[in-house]
C-alpha cells in the first residue's frame, strides 16, 4: 500500500512492540532455567530460556518489584509498548519501582518457543513445541524472580493474556503478590475460542505452513496476516471502525464501486477499512512468527484458573493479593459484564477484588491504545 | 467429523436451503430477460436468467402477490428455508397469497452468476462476472413480475441482504409496493465491510481459487469453508455460543488440553465450538460456489440506498409503501440500534415506517433460526 496517512497507520499500533515513544530498559537479557521445566501436560521442556527486560533499580529491601505481563503479540520491552504507564505520576515510577517484564514461553521475542532448538534433539521445535500453559509460564517466571532475589511483588499487572498471567500469579504464588491489576480478561468465551480457532485455520491453510515445518525464508505470510486481521476485528470495536473508516473508499484511491479495479468483477476496489486491515496484516508478518502465534493461541485457549481445583472457592481463596479488575466498555472479546462478573465471583471467595470500567471506543485494545485513560482509572 | 449430535448439527441450519420441513413450490422455473440488463456500473449482462419459485395462486385481480427476497446463501425455495412464515395464521397463507421468491443474480442456485456461460463469449464468467448491485437485482426482478402480470405487491419482505432488496424495491418501484418488511438490516458498517473483506481474502488465499479460474472438480474448498466460518461468527451471538458450546471439549472426544492429539503441540484437540464451526464449513462447501459467494459479498458491500440521490430525503420520500423494520436484540452485524436509527431516518422523510425488535439470543441469524418468534412479532 503506497498511500497511508498517520491515522490509518496508527490505528492499530497498540499492541505492537515498535513505538516512537521508547523507554530504554535498564537491562535486557536472558535467564536460563537450570533444570527441566515440568509442564502441566506432563511433558518437560529442557534448557528453558526466559528473555526479560528490567526498568529502574531493585532497592536494598527488595520490596519495590513490579511484574508486567505482556499480551499476545507483546515482548519483554514494556517501556516500548506501554510507555505511558511510566509517565510522571502514572502507575509506575522509574525512581521508585523495579519493573520486570518477561517474554512468554512460546513467543518469538527471545524466550523459548517453537523457533528455538530443542537441546535434546538438536532440531528446531517447530510444530512439536508443547503446550505451555499460563500456569507453566508463571512457574518458569518464578524461577527468574527467585534468581533476582525478588520474594515480594508490589504489583503484578497485565491486560488480555497478560491479565491471565497476573491472576494465575495471585493464585499460584499467593505469598509473593501484594496486588494484581487484571485488565480486559475473563475466562475465554466460546466466541473467543471460535475466533482463535479460525485464526489457527487461516495459518494452517497457508500452503507455506507445511504442517509447521516451514522454511524461515518462506513462512506462511498470507495465513499469518489473515489470522492477525481476524484477531484485530475482535480487538477493536465496530464504533471505532465506523468513526475512523466508515464506508469510505480506500484512501489510496481504489474504487469499491468501480469496474475490475483489481483482479476482476468479483473483487473490486477496497474500502478504507479493508486497506487498513491489509496494512495491519502486512506489518504483523514482518514482526511475528506463525508457529509462535499458534503456540500462544493454545496457551490462551486452555487458560482455566480452576483447573486442578475442586471448586472456585478452593482456587480463589488461595489469593492474598488485592485485585483490581478493569473492564473496557466497548470490548466484545472480553465484554465488561463478563470481567465484572468474574471479579465478583472471585470476591465471593473472600478475596479483596474491585472492578473498574474504562470508557473507550477502542475495544479490547483500549488498554494499549488509550493508555492515558487507563492510567487515570488506575490512579 | 464422525460424532455429531442433533444440536451441533442444527445450530447453524438457519440459512441453509436444505431443511426437513419442506414446503413444495407450486412452480419452479426460469425467466430469461429478452434484452440485455444494463447494470449500474455501466456494463451490460446478456441473456440474464432468473430462477424463481412460486407458492399459491395469483388471484384474478392479481392483487395477492408477495415477494420474498432471500439472504446471502439462500435460494428461490423460500418454502424450504422459511417454512414457518407459511404456518397457519402466520405471515403468509397459501390459500390467499401468491408468493414469489427469485434467486439473486450472482448466486449459484439457478440465476445467472459467475458459474454461468457468458453468451457473448461462450465462456464461463468466472472472475469476470460483473458487480450486480441490489438495485440491478430489483430491476431484473421487476421484468419477471411484469411478465407475470404482477403490477402490485401486497408485501415485499426479506432479512439481511434480502432486506436490502426489499427497501430498494420500495424506493425504486414505489407504485408497485404496498408494504415492506425489512429485517436485520441497516447500511453495512465498517465492521461489516471488514468481515466481508476477510471472508474474501480467505477464498483468494486458497491456492485452488486460481484467481477465480478454478476447475469445477477442484474448487477452493478450504478457503470457502473458512469464509463461511468467519461469516458465521457474525451471524450468531456470543451468548448463544456460550450456552450451546461453552468451553466444552469437542463432543467427538478430542482433548484441547491433551498432548499432540492432532498434528503436534501447536494445534491440539478442538473445543466443541471449533468442531461445530468446522462442521458448518464442511456442509457449506458442498452446497455453495466460491465465486458466487464473492459476487454476493460485493453486492452486499456496495449497497447504498442513497447512491445517485442528492439527499436521504430525496431517496426516501419516493417510498409509498408502509415499512416495518425488525431489529434483533443480539445481532452484532446489524445491531438493533442501527436498524432502529435507520428506520427513524427513513420515517423523517415522511415515510410510514415502524420499528419492532425481536428478542433472541441467535444473533443476526434469528430471522431464520427463530422463525416462530419472528412470526409472532409480525402478526
Amino acid at each position: 500500500m503506497s498511500i497511508m496517512t498517520e491515522s490509518q497507520t496508527r490505528a492499530g499500533t497498540g499492541s505492537s512492540p515498535p513505538a516512537t515513544s521508547f523507554l530504554a530498559p535498564t537491562y535486557e537479557g536472558d535467564f536460563v532455567l537450570d533444570e527441566h521445566l515440568l509442564l502441566e501436560s506432563g511433558r518437560t521442556l529442557a534448557g528453558v530460556t526466559l528473555h526479560y527486560a528490567v526498568y529502574g533499580r531493585l532497592n536494598a529491601a527488595r520490596d519495590n518489584a513490579v511484574l508486567v505481563c505482556h499480551a499476545l503479540s507483546g515482548s519483554a520491552l514494556v517501556g516500548s509498548w506501554w510507555p505511558e504507564i511510566f509517565a510522571p505520576g502514572a502507575v509506575l515510577s522509574l525512581n521508585h519501582d523495579f519493573v520486570i517484564c518477561i517474554n512468554m514461553l512460546g513467543s518469538c521475542y527471545g524466550s523459548t518457543g517453537p523457533g528455538s532448538v530443542d537441546p535434546e534433539t538438536g532440531n528446531i521445535y517447530g510444530p512439536d513445541f508443547p503446550l505451555v500453559s499460563i500456569r507453566d509460564n508463571v512457574r518458569a517466571q518464578a524461577r527468574l524472580l527467585d534468581s533476582l532475589g525478588i520474594r515480594r511483588l508490589r504489583l503484578v499487572l497485565g491486560g488480555s493474556i497478560g491479565g491471565m498471567q497476573a491472576l494465575d500469579w495471585a493464585i499460584h504464588d499467593p505469598e509473593r503478590v501484594e496486588r494484581a491489576v487484571i485488565i480486559g480478561v475473563a475466562p475465554l468465551s466460546a466466541m473467543g475460542l471460535a475466533l482463535n480457532h479460525l485464526q489457527r485455520k487461516a495459518i494452517q491453510h497457508d500452503p507455506d505452513w507445511a504442517g509447521g515445518h516451514y522454511l524461515s525464508q518462506r513462512p506462511p505470510r498470507q495465513g499469518l496476516a489473515l489470522a492477525r486481521q481476524i484477531g484485530m476485528l475482535s480487538y477493536k470495536s465496530a464504533g471505532l471502525f465506523d468513526e475512523r473508516f466508515g464506508r469510505n473508499p480506500n484512501r489510496n484511491g481504489e474504487d469499491p464501486w468501480g469496474l475490475d479495479d483489481l483482479g476482476g468483477g468479483l473483487i473490486g476496489g477496497r474500502f478504507d477499512i479493508a486497506g487498513y486491515l491489509d496494512h495491519q496484516g502486512e506489518r504483523f508478518i514482518d514482526r511475528f512468527d506463525a508457529n509462535a502465534y499458534l503456540a500462544l493461541l493454545r496457551t490462551m485457549d486452555t487458560w482455566d484458573p480452576l483447573r486442578g481445583f475442586s471448586s472456585a472457592a478452593e482456587a480463589f481463596s488461595r489469593i492474598r493479593a488485592r485485585l483490581s479488575f478493569v473492564g473496557i466498555s466497548s470490548d466484545w472479546l472480553f465484554p465488561p459484564e463478563a470481567v465484572r462478573d468474574f471479579a465478583y465471583t472471585i470476591r465471593a471467595a473472600g478475596v479483596h477484588a474491585d472492578y473498574r470500567e474504562m470508557t473507550s471506543a477502542h475495544g479490547h485494545d483500549a488498554f494499549l491504545a488509550e493508555q492515558a485513560e487507563l492510567v487515570r482509572l488506575l490512579q
